[in-house]
């Protein structure tokens, strides 16, 4: 099971300034979904926003079409089977969580869920941008309350100890770069 | 000197899939400059576009928005020096390339400069999108030519044989990740 800590609002852009790919849930009360996400980016940091891109005919773009919330996980490189397995079937076809084993819990200000085995999540609410929406399908939304587990990311800063919770990065056909190691440059 | 290839464009998205942090150089015929940006993603495949946020206060931004027009450079481990160094100054205090030995080449379809030491190139033309831009400074824009060097990306793969030529992953106050191993996963 994962670990839980909330993340300052105003620090919840560093689960994705490093550009991972991100899990992005989606409930409308009824049904809910998982989809894999690459192209998602912070947006702003006080209040942090976040832009991501939601395919015009997923079973997630319909969920939160009608929610107007969703929440956008972290996956880890243990979970990188599990990332693939979301972004290749549709949850038209059946709830994925079941069938691909993906447990959940409940967000603090969302209806879509947090899920299991990531190492941050970003509760998130959209904003009414339907240009961008309709046209790109470009999401722009507000973060409403950020988590992560404590052990990989606390105060701001990532810490992999283990291998296997390092966040990934989605290339294509299946293949991911696993985050690296961390340098520091000193400035001038 | 960096090597120069031709991408296919249907393909340039793949430079970016991965969030490396980019170099955003622009330039209106007289001025020119260039800063780091971290918040930059694919918005589409064909014709690919882009997303990037550009900070209103920034003199690139006074750019873009005169030449509608800019190129994103995926930089590597061994230029993170001058990635912090061009986003902690600003070119209306002078030539950022003259000061911090930063090397061109000309673009193909667009007046910004192509960054030498880089390893992917994507030229830009900026989509009219004023809603998003000026809320959120927001750009989209599309991709009308791309490049990389091809012992780096070459027919859609990277491939990383010197570990000076990897792409890095900004995280905040001069830190860094290094793309890290790629990996496979096969779909069940």
């Amino acid at each position: 099971m994962s670990q839980w800590a909330p993340v300052e609002l105003t620090k919840s852009y560093l689960l994705l300034n490093h550009g991972p790919v991100t899990l992005v849930s989606s409930a409308d009360g009824r049904r809910r979904n998982v989809m894999a996400a690459s192209w998602a980016i912070p947006l702003d940091f006080d209040p942090p926003k976040v832009a991501v891109v939601i395919d015009s005919r997923s079973f997630t773009r319909e969920l939160i079409e009608a929610s107007g919330e969703f929440v956008l996980s972290i996956p880890t490189r243990a979970m990188a089977g599990q990332v693939l397995a979301v972004g290749s079937a549709s949850g038209r076809d059946g709830d994925k969580f079941a069938r691909l084993g993906i447990a959940t819990r409940p967000a603090s200000r969302v209806g879509a869920p947090l899920i299991e085995g990531c190492v941050g999540w970003l509760e998130c609410k959209v904003l009414p941008e339907a240009g961008p929406q309709q046209r790109y399908d470009l999401f722009l939304a507000e973060v409403v309350a950020a988590w992560a587990d404590p052990r990989v990311f606390n105060n701001g800063r990532w810490t992999f100890a283990d291998e296997r919770d390092r966040t990934i990065h989605y290339i294509a056909g299946g293949n991911f770069f696993v985050t690296g190691d961390d340098f520091v440059v000193k400035p001038d």
